[in-house]
């Protein structure tokens, strides 16, 4: 293995042990506490869900991996606060969405080649991209692990 | 700049670029609300910050930088829970340790050459690394922004 590789397996392993994490979480959370506050006054636990559904979704673009499988959390997960959207799925249907989504990024994740993980995403631009090599692919899976690691410590919180 | 030179930035710039997003939000905390739990009956805010001091304090040891830099922090921070120790640091003292831990890990990391950084940490044997390369010292960095990232979504629920 060279370094690269190396690199580019400690980078997909994080993000694999990040989603195996809140989901071992998410096991032991009923619907009814997903559907809880994390902390008084703050998001619920179906929404945090949604989001991260919604970002990672948002994944799939920057990657240029093809479409968002549920474009429709755009709007009430990212776009809207918490408690906006007067009606949003139900917390069997987001844990069905969550699911489906692993199974999809993982499968397109494992043929990324290492040329492709260090070419530039599809949010910068080519001249960009010259001076800053490192607004690549692989970057947006380091950057997303933050964010799921960030909201996996709030809906930790709803366990008892 | 090599494809690894490239990895080894975009983790760095990760681990940096946490560190700066919890000092934002702690600045905008005051001693008072750190001191408060994070939900009813959780962590209290001043207790995930000396935890997260104390773990990064074992990072010089993995990374072999050196001795800790509060190794009295262990006990009350990692070995017992929260509200278990009668005696703990004030918020100015903690904030204090966190601020000078911050500049101390800045200025060793910045010294790290490609090798040493794909090279073991100290927990793992000659052994065992030869057969799991990706058990090395950025690996350390990875591991552990993920595990500030997770705290720091915590401690934010903190604020009004």
């Amino acid at each position: 293995m060279t370094q690269t590789e190396i690199a580019i397996k400690m980078v997909l392993d994080r993000w694999n042990g990040s989603i195996l994490n809140l989901n071992k979480h998410l096991n032991e959370l009923s619907d009814e506490q997903l559907q809880k506050e994390i902390a008084p006054g703050k998001n619920r636990g179906i929404y945090l869900l949604g989001h991260l559904i919604a970002v990672h979704d948002d994944m799939l673009i920057l990657l240029g991996m093809g479409d968002k499988l549920f474009p429709e959390l755009n709007e009430p997960f990212i776009k809207q606060a918490d408690k906006v959207a007067t009606q949003i799925p139900s917390p069997a249907a987001i844990r069905k969405m969550w699911a489906k989504q692993n199974d999809v990024l993982q499968e397109k994740f494992a043929k990324v080649t290492v040329a492709e993980w260090f070419s530039k995403h599809t949010a910068v631009s080519d001249e960009d991209f010259s001076k800053e090599p490192h607004r690549n692919k692989l970057n947006i899976i380091i950057t997303r692990t933050s964010h799921l690691q960030y909201h996996s410590g709030q809906i930790v919180l709803l366990k008892k």
